[in-house]
């Protein structure tokens, strides 16, 4: 199932896209898409249900895709876990998964516009293949069983200010949680349609030249081992995040003059199967 | 005011420590303490005017002490921020504020058990003031500013595992997020009862020894200025926490061999006017 929330920011009410591309109201049936549902076995049967009958067809000229999950707990991110970006930036291929946090009000809707923050001479794109949990997980032992836990994936934007990220002290966070700096979405695509998550194509645009063409398969740590890893530094609810870290072709990793995002840019991101994101920045 | 949430894990209802010592029950007022209520002056009316009125008591013996927040928004650190305990870690006095985060499922009552990871051998204290935002904090221009989004302070532990944190690869927040790492209050004291943040005694202890000892005084960067400096990275909403960094007398800042927490350790802190923790600490 794709499953989404549309409406205005903040009201955003539950949905899902059919096989026949129409939108269907699905708020008979659920609240709300969020971690409470992904771990209900019972509600995602009912959803399953109706999905298959007759739902209100919703318009959706017109209607805001909000982020395709509510009241998400944490965003927890893997950094420089794609071999050719790395490469790029000149690090080392980690040893072990490098880990690190977004707040969940970064979360915004797939098509928000994304502000520049003030002071910004660095802002770039990455495009990410974002895992949502849908049990909880706490020391797991196997890949496998990492996969076992996984509720779904969709599209995330990690946008990053690299100034703040490595420039100003501290840890990556500084650069990492500044306000619309995660556009999540639009689906949040049922686990039981990506039956590989190590074969799916992620490919972001600036302004319509295309800067990163990836595949999850170039991923240092697969997304069944990023989540057993997770799971034994802090433990994952349903309703959490992973962003599971971007290909080659950030701004970053290109020669000088490097082009970092403006006020006016437009970016263009999607990954197989997972839909397709546009976002216009501005200055905040 | 002194305010926190007594019941059993999950389930706390609101409530008020009045002046005589008297815990008095919030329940009939408001629905939680959370950031919603902090940002309401007509809700937080009600509650002053009922708390120098007729509320019903509530028998304390044998009920559990929450976290004196409900829904967390994020939990925003601050590293090294003390001259004492920047000595101490062989650090230089940071430029700027260090920034970290912790997940908000990271917080618990205050004389909950705390879990001591699985492989680790590193588990740390670390007494810190927590303040709470009250106002949505965006580019804020003064720290005086800064101090007037604060809606209260409490005690956080800021427990740290150092090997996740600092030899693991990757950032702090690995070893900041383990489960149980953060308790939180007993109270969350309005800001009114609170009038120089950075006059405020910190204590905590390890199995009855005193282990660190500091004053606010000590701060590198004061309150308002935190919050001054981290709105310009991240928005702050209410409901949001700070954990403004911890003084002197840490594990990792001891002779060897450092004496980190095991399993049956039994950690106590305190702050002036804020209330006092004890945990004890077992092997997850």
């Amino acid at each position: 199932m794709k499953l989404l929330r549309v409406g205005t920011a903040g009201a955003e009410r539950p949905a899902l896209l059919d096989a026949e591309g129409t939108l269907r109201d699905l708020s008979g049936i659920v609240d709300d898409i969020d971690g409470a549902l992904l771990a209900d076995e019972a509600a995602l049967g009912r959803v399953r249900a109706a999905a298959s009958g007759e739902l209100p067809a919703l318009d959706a000229a017109g209607l805001r895709t909000g982020p395709p999950l509510a009241r998400i707990g944490k965003i927890v991110c893997i950094g420089l876990n794609y071999h050719d970006h790395a490469r790029e930036t000149g690090a080392e291929p980690p040893a072990e998964p490098v880990v690190f946090l977004k707040a969940p009000d970064t979360a915004v809707g797939p098509h928000d516009t994304v502000l520049v923050p003030r002071g910004s001479v660095k802002t770039d794109w990455e495009v990410e293949l974002a895992v949502v949990i849908g049990r909880t997980a706490r020391y797991l032992e196997s890949a496998e069983d990492g996969l076992a836990h996984v509720a779904g994936y969709a599209v995330a934007h990690d946008v990053s200010e690299r100034e703040f990220q490595i420039e100003r002290g501290g840890t990556w966070d500084k650069g990492k949680n500044c306000e619309t700096f995660n556009p999540l979405g639009p689906w949040l695509v049922t686990a039981d349609e990506v039956p590989d998550p190590q074969a799916l194509s992620l490919r972001l645009w600036v302004n319509g030249e295309l800067k990163q063409d990836g595949t999850t398969a170039e991923q240092i740590f697969p997304v069944g081992e990023v989540v057993r890893y997770v799971s034994h530094f802090m433990t994952l609810y349903p309703g959490d995040v992973i962003n599971t870290g971007t290909p080659a072709g950030v701004a970053m990793g290109q020669p000088e003059p490097k082009p970092y995002l403006r006020g006016g840019d437009v970016v263009e991101l999607e990954i197989t199967g997972l839909g397709r994101q546009r976002q216009e920045f501005k200055d905040a």
